[in-house]
């Protein structure tokens, strides 16, 4: 959340629709992948300059564009001013701080989603940012980085025919994309239930402050995954509810289906977000019962030993006059007597259940 | 939670529409049975092949058609396509991580809800995904597995012809079985009751950490129900609305009764976490008043056996000239002393309502 | 709650509409109590047999046909079909784990509401289901017994012909009936609210941990006559609403009032809540305030004698060369120094606030 | 709250619209004060009897008709009967324990306001019921007791004519009432405020339990507070939505304002709400800091002198044979060590961050 | 908050419409700065008097009027007269309690805005009321004062005729201002993330009570952010909704833009609350901890001691009969036992984990 922010105030001052790359400085170069495809023909390459893509523009076929790297304005630029995309869309695939949300420009929609990656130790969240821009029979969408992708099952049924995808236009293309982004989610939803697990067990056995810590963090991480889910549901609800023409009927009960799965997502959000309350409940209760075992041990030595030993203080005193020092037994029954004490009072412990 | 999770992660990448079972490995057989009936006629099968379901798609008479099982993709599949069922649909059957709904397909109205169960301990719930297909004339009812079953008080009352059940249609029938289904609900939080009973009983009595873990449990389990019967009421409201031509009229009544069942699930399960809720501020604060007692105990002692031990230490000293040590009464008028300062304490003891 | 789950769970597997007792055995005899009026004539009876009501279904009077006790399910059949009652309002009627509603059956309204009573020590809160069916020209009442009734002003005042209940219809009847078991939500607030004032002045003097459970009580009594209220707001706008033609204009205006007084008890159960919450506050706090009160005793004590018995025993060392041991004002000197320690301690304390 | 409800049920079972006054016995006389004006005149008069007041219902000119005191039963219907008012207006002006409501009779608008005072040391709200009847050419305001009012401002507008008063109709002189009501809702606030504002640096100094005390009752005067402000904004809001003809356009605009006002009021009311919230968790944590403090004190006295207790016993043992007490320099080398103990266990608690 | 309460209640009993300066004492100059554009032509120019400013009402041209300072409410009765504006709306302005707000006057639309400040140390945020008057080809803003400012990049914007701005009419201008308003609640919003952060890590390595009062201060910060940018959103909103013919079909998507800013930075405080709310509750269980810590070691060393001193003080007793005083290797065989149980105590403690 904190970094969203401030890549955001970079831009204070600025003019609206002004273009600005506001995430990390990236050297790498921006690759342009473009597959075009109809129910028969295939054809992929990777575009060498940005004019490569602009002949399929108008093409009959259905087109994916694929902008790897957003940080090279200039391209961005060039794309946009082609496709005929406002300078406010540019500006928002540019500003990574965006929510999920999609808005329709009438040629064409803007879906901004965000792609969702455990990092290597599987307990960080990285969002990347992903912008779609649909038009009649092209999608055009843009990634912070090449690295990672949720994609390459999409391309492969394209490039296999596996399914429908060949047979669709370019709107069951944006669809299918976005199912793969939220299918991810599923993925990091399991890591996260497992660390959940992982914590619950550890909970039981022995907590300690890092396993409070471990809770806290899984909770922001879980704020953060809801940031990126919640609006999405508008997303796909607006594009289901087919107020655009870009959208086919027949690509409007995928969507639906993709609704359910935003839904199931934030259902197993919240479920995550209780048993996860619950889990703090348990640990301050924890911790409490093991100051209440410290203090249990502490108070029977205590109580035993104190008189004890005030007993010992007494025939320690040196008064001339103690009968009981001079008496030949006083000894072994003092030592009788102490006895019975601290049998006593165990049971009396036992009976506390404190033992 | 973590489950459903599970089971849609192995579906990354798929194209939609594939279908494929995410459950447990099984390996019974599948056993389709099929009730056939009308006012005066009734028929009851156990399918020896699938195509054995198909003569009854269009018979003017309300057919039943149980499938219990739903591992064998290829029996699905055939069902699926004899009857006209979309590939979504069918995937949806298969994938048992759906949430409870109701999607309008023209021609049929496809139904997911969750059946119930408490495992043997009665402390585990256990949901088994059940999909129906109604159309005009058939409901084909889909189950994980074939032991448990909430479904035979229906086939009583077809076989018996008791109720209304043989005069009306096949929308009366998935009616039936979906009210067979939430009475099993109200079974399943007796038992639960029962246990917040017990677990109050323990609360007052005994707590132990055990008792947090069993408050926390239970509290899961009613997220769990909850997650069940939220979305039933959309559902079920959904029927009632009678937007589908499938619903008649006269069903209409028991659809509404149906209804005020699942709000009163929905208040008990309230009623519910708000006594949890209740439970567990208790059990916090008898912990807290545990420690309490605990530390009473260890101050009454110290308190009364430290200043003593201190006198007994005074008169243990060794000074040559300790006027006191000569004195022939001094060690009874010492013992009175102490006498005294442990009565005073006792009663400033009392006073403070520590004893 | 619990309650209600077990009653309905009895009637698992059953055909909906079947009519089946749920609440306690019962023996008394049913009592059927008729009044039959309008503006200039009054007739009060009670029927020997059921078939004593039927004359009054037609007759242009407004006729109150009130049934004390439902367990004998062949009188509520009887009267059912001759009135022409759907058999799911007549199981409804038999099945006590209503919550409050209305349904509109065309012919007649059914109304379920919650008469709510203190039991004798006033701590308790005892529901009763009043069923109404309210046609053109009578009204049925169904009690699950006889014994307590807020009814009786009502009867009287159409006895005596007191304000305008003998001019206006039947619809104006059952509002008077709704009417009464409203107002006695506010007596039974009254008693609650005195408990509330009872238990604050006790958290104040001397909370003991029957204080929490006394506040947890009365939450769960709040919490219970909110399942009660509650629906009862929606059943009295829809009755408001106006969208029966049994519910006359001139009623309208008193179903408002009615209303009204339904959201000051919503109000009043509010304010409850949250001042048990805040009582919850208090409690807590004051434990911790009492522990930090026994810890201070404990180390104002500790802290003052530990160290002085340490220097006693120094000097109750067998050491052969102790020089202080020989001389003559030693004892004098340590005392002395002791005292000093004492009240450096005590202003010590002093400082800290201990004292 | 629960003198609201006990005023209530006085009332239980006597018939609806029955007049009768629930609120505390008084004995001063009513009084009517009558001002009638319009641009170029004025007239103002205190009513000797109630028939003074009604030659003005249908006087072209503005009236505005203040009842001082509500407990002459027969006052109020005279004057209702002649206005034409319906018994449920009345019995709800004699009521006291109504909430804020707007009712439109058609002919008349009915407002009930509660009127806000802090008692003389502003540490209790006390709150009075204002009635107000908006006819087309006439307002009459019921109050409780004259003693207190904060009409006065309007009182000095109409005689001076200032500002727009005189200009408007009766509808103006409602709205200026209500928001002379409103306008001192802010003046309670700001009295409230500087209380959280002192309990914050008690917080900070010297929190002891008067000051959770004084939190919870802050409380709950927001909590009645907000009662009477919560049902103002629907309130004022239908009567902005300009459904009575009674409402002219021109003092919309003002009624808009007044919604502002109510909205800042809620806002300030949540705002103190919040903040109180946040005081708890500080007194709550600063009691647990004070206990901290203690235990350290007792750890670090006892834990420096109990091992030296020990040694100091060690050689207090009268055992025949121990070398250390024959030697010479036994005594000063002890010492010695116990200096070096106790400047050991400072450093550790220092390190500990304890000193 | 209570500042704002204050405020207004100076106000309580003022006929509305009346102008009064509410602020504090202020006595620098009102500035009037004057800025005239359209495509090709700039004028820009502080007015001496009030009236330099009348000729721009009809100029074509589009007009920026900015008045710094508000304690002059004679200048704002001036202008407010020329323009047309309704006493309510300059009253608004003056009093500057006022929440965020849009009111449609027909002829121009009033905006109420916060700018929020961080002060110098930025630990303390600070609201100024922005006023903003938006005619057919004028902008009317009225600052509380003239130091600081977020409106330079859009004064420079207009000098150098970058973006659109000079292209587009008084709407855009208005928007343009709001835009920059928002804009800096990014600014601040990143200064309260980097406390969070320093707090966080506070929170880990050393918390101290200081730490929970920073915790509470920054959600009072929270508090108070909602409270101007909540409103804000309807604000937007509604202006978005183009019901005003003053606002063209080109903003409309600017302000979509600024819509989707303010949900962002709403979302970013929900996840700032969200983080602490979850820091308390790390604070919270950290003093538990250190409690815990605190108590470990009294117990370890009292449990240790507390025995050993008991059987020290056993042979200090001055008995005549204790056979193992005159024992030659009592002594050794006693510290060899002491050693013994120090080392068994010491391998329990391990186990418990308390070392």
């Amino acid at each position: 959340m904190l970094k969203l922010v401030k890549k955001e105030s970079k831009k204070v001052g600025l003019p609206p629709g002004t273009l600005l790359y506001v995430g990390e400085k990236r050297t790498e170069k921006v690759t342009i992948k473009i597959i075009d495809y109809d129910e028969t023909s295939l054809q992929e390459k990777e575009a060498r300059t940005v004019e490569d893509c602009f002949p399929y523009k108008n093409k009959p076929t259905v087109t994916w564009i694929n902008v790897d790297g957003i940080h090279r304005v200039d391209i961005i630029e060039t794309i946009g001013k082609h496709f005929g995309v406002h300078s406010l869309v540019l500006e928002d695939i540019l500003n990574t701080g965006q929510r999920p949300k999609m808005d329709n420009y009438g040629d064409y929609l803007f879906i901004v989603l965000k792609m969702i990656y455990c990092n290597g130790k599987g307990s960080e969240i990285i969002a990347e940012q992903i912008s779609l821009i649909l038009g009649s029979n092209f999608v055009i969408s843009f990634q912070e980085e090449a690295e990672r992708d949720v994609f390459n099952p999409v391309r492969e049924r394209i490039r296999n025919g596996t399914g429908r995808i060949r047979k669709m236009g370019a709107d069951y293309l944006a669809y299918a994309l976005m199912d793969a982004i939220v299918d991810n989610y599923f993925a990091v939803l399991e890591k996260l239930g497992e660390q959940i697990e992982l914590l619950q067990e550890e909970l039981i056995s022995d907590p300690t402050p890092e396993t409070l810590h471990a809770i806290n963090h899984l909770k922001r991480q879980m704020i953060f995954l809801r940031k990126s889910v919640w609006p999405l549901r508008e997303v796909v609800s607006g594009l289901e509810r087919g107020e655009s023409p870009l959208i086919k009927a027949e690509t409007n009960i995928f969507l639906r289906d993709l609704y359910d799965h935003t839904i199931q997502i934030m259902d197993a959000l919240e479920t995550c977000r209780d048993m996860l309350s619950g889990m703090l409940d348990i640990y301050l209760s924890s911790i409490s019962n093991k100051m209440n075992g410290v203090m249990k041990v502490l108070t029977i030595i205590a109580t035993i030993f104190i008189p004890l030993t005030f007993i010992a203080g007494v025939y320690g005193m040196n008064f001339k006059y103690m009968p009981e020092l001079e008496w030949r037994w006083s000894y072994p029954v003092l030592l009788l007597a102490m006895a019975v004490i601290v049998v006593s009072m165990l049971m009396y412990f036992r009976r506390k259940k404190w033992l």
